[in-house]
């Protein structure tokens, strides 16, 4: 079994496509041991403990980003975490909390990376005029938004959009995208070739509606 | 009837799918009145030639760019060329000819723009790792692989792809966006908002296969 802490700082939408999954047992070997916020009253940790799941609030309002890395650090461990996956974790990790847990840190975001790093992704794909975008559910590294990719889904983009009917198309696709994307690492099938996340032994494979 | 000029260098595989879904009629007022190459020699001024087509070729080797452009646009403007196409024409177009028909200039490129402009798109690809790429037909600016789009196919990246793999798969897709972006451009249905090239009137578009 292993053991997953979700790092959210909102409503955790994505938070929960995970938990659903994991309960509907479509993610083998997965059990959620802590959901943590940095935000007091976040609604993902109301929704957390009404399932019943540990969870913790340490405010990094006015905490320097070391010492409340730290204290999350000492939350994660204390429940045994071993994969990370930030679910709308509105905010940087320090190189230390990158260390603490290599490649072992999930994150996802509303476009095709290396397209729209940062903030309003799904805005600056509707600025540039892409025709299609998506989600990318990635390793966390030192760099923003930069991390090896687990696995992405498109999202056309229509003529009609605005941001607010794309960003809700993808985070449609990032309810599906999460959930197996750590069915896909808790799996032990893959393996990274250079920057490639892939699987180890695969004389072919067929396409699929996720890539 | 659109008087359309492709430009090419090699074997201008796009060029012949364009030229075969006109010649199929799936191209409305679409007709090729100029194929014209800079390399002396190229595969696709033959292919061109045998179909009857008017071809000429200006060689750009030891030629000044400026020089060369306007000899090509004289060219261009000889056979009444409305609508440029690049299809494998392996140099850079001057201000000035960008200026002589401004957003009246088509070319493909082997990603899903804004991601891996330049050279060697295929190999960037695979080197960031991404599980999804595709092609762009845009119009030309200034900046390279940068002016607006017009349409995008999206490609899966196998984990067992190789570069020449790779390659082969999106260039299927090219053979189908290419067409179909010229379709959509002399449908005199699409203007600009922004960047963004739309339908001028679409209260809702439904979600198809090319986005």
């Amino acid at each position: 079994m292993t053991q997953i802490g979700v790092l959210l700082s909102g409503r955790g939408s994505n938070f929960l496509a995970i938990a659903d999954t994991i309960e509907r047992g479509e993610i083998p070997g997965a059990r959620i041991a802590a959901v943590l916020s940095n935000v007091a009253g976040a609604p993902g940790i109301h929704a957390a403990q009404a399932r019943g799941l540990h969870t913790a609030t340490v405010e990094s309002r006015g905490c320097k980003r070391a010492e409340h890395d730290a204290a999350m650090l000492e939350r994660l461990r204390d429940a045994g975490v071993e994969l990370v996956c930030l679910a709308g974790y509105m905010r940087l990790l320090s190189p230390g909390f990158v260390d603490a847990y290599p490649q072992k840190i999930l994150n996802i975001h509303p476009s095709l990376l290396p397209a729209f790093p940062g903030l309003d992704a799904q805005r600056q794909a509707l600025a540039y005029g892409v025709r299609v975008t998506g989600c990318t559910v990635h390793f966390v590294d030192k760099e923003l938004d930069h991390g090896p990719i687990v696995l992405q889904r498109t999202v056309p983009v229509l003529d009609t959009d605005d941001e607010a009917a794309l960003a809700a198309r993808i985070l449609e696709q990032e309810h599906l995208a999460y959930p197996e994307a750590i069915a896909r690492v808790l799996s032990g099938r893959y393996h990274f070739a250079g920057r490639r996340y892939v699987l180890r032994d695969a004389p072919t494979m067929a396409a699929g509606g996720t890539h």
